[in-house]
């Protein structure tokens, strides 16, 4: 069954139990849903409203372009439950021969490749949201500035979750060159994006 | 229905609508929630292992604390947007004569008061919890060290955003004692668990 498709209070529970799946990684990326579901929303109570005439046109795109983030994030949350798996199928795989404990390890690394790969994709859209967020910011309905921040913060926590995953798999890869590469880009979008999440958080604050 | 009935991508797409609630307050105590459930389950995947043996009690308390707390935010969401709700309701009602503007203005401030200890209590919860993560680092199953600091990140989130809708229903509040009141408590949690929060964040980032 789909994550996505679980009831919140299931998913809560099933995130707070012993199985291993899933766990932080998916947490973030419904973070980042989240994050991109309330710029949707005060985009969406932006569009058709006379105060905010001049604005129309922006509020429109950044909404389409927002759900669209929305549903993207979702996917991402199956993906990353999907190589936490992947990499487990691995480590079960039989070891007692040369043969088998190479095939192992081949399989234990391209499994790895995508529990890095899948929470670096979550930081590229964590990215690309908070750009969103952060144009949406002082064009949109001044009545929802709270959900703005929220949206905000939620990247925040999805770009730094995701990071932790990326870190905690980058420590059993084997090619040094394809882990310093990872490691660059993850740092990349960490920045941009906890920048931006900080400006706008630290802009509402203060305007409360 | 209740927000915590409806499946995760439901919730998402309400959230990403012109619905104007659920909204930012409901999503920080969901946020909340996912991390008191990450914190549950660390501590789930440290009870019965050998490795962790002079662990288990503490695990246990931690355990049946947080999965607690994953539920009691789940009801703070939904009472955030019944709040909002109340005070929608009391914007509407009648205000033609001085009796009838006196009447919406005294439910008006009732209902202003929902929405400003509704995410108040949120925070308190978000203090509660990342005691819990806080006293669970080092003493919990180290494979699951990246889900200990996004449940770190989520409470850091839950006690943010709970804290803009505080700040956002203030301004509203006519009672200016009242409104102190709610200021430095607000302002106590905020900062007793962004510490809490940043130190578990920052100790697990650089020991991946």
């Amino acid at each position: 069954m789909e994550l996505s498709e679980l009831t919140v209070r299931s998913f809560a529970n099933l995130l707070g139990s012993n199985a291993p799946a899933p766990g932080g990684g998916s947490a973030a990326a419904l973070a980042g849903s989240l994050g991109a579901a309330l710029t949707a929303m005060v985009n969406a109570l932006t569009i058709g409203r006379k105060k905010y005439a001049e604005f129309q046109e922006g509020a429109q795109s950044a909404f389409d372009a927002s759900s669209d983030l929305k549903d993207r994030f979702l996917t991402a949350m199956e993906r990353d439950t999907d190589a936490f798996n992947e990499f487990s199928a691995a480590m079960a795989l039989p070891k007692e021969t040369p043969e088998e404990k190479a095939a192992r390890s081949d399989a234990m690394q391209a499994a790895l490749k995508r529990c890095i790969e899948s929470p670096l994709h979550v930081m590229e859209l964590c990215y690309e949201t908070i750009r969103i967020t952060e144009s949406s910011l002082g064009k949109t309905n001044a009545n929802a500035l709270s959900d703005l921040g929220v949206s905000a913060l939620m990247l925040g926590t999805a770009v730094q979750g995701a990071w932790l995953n990326v870190l905690i798999n980058l420590g059993g890869l084997k090619d040094e060159n394809e882990a310093a590469a990872y490691r660059t880009r993850g740092e990349e979008l960490l920045n941009d994006t906890l920048t931006l999440s900080r400006i706008v958080y630290e802009k509402i604050e203060q305007s409360l």
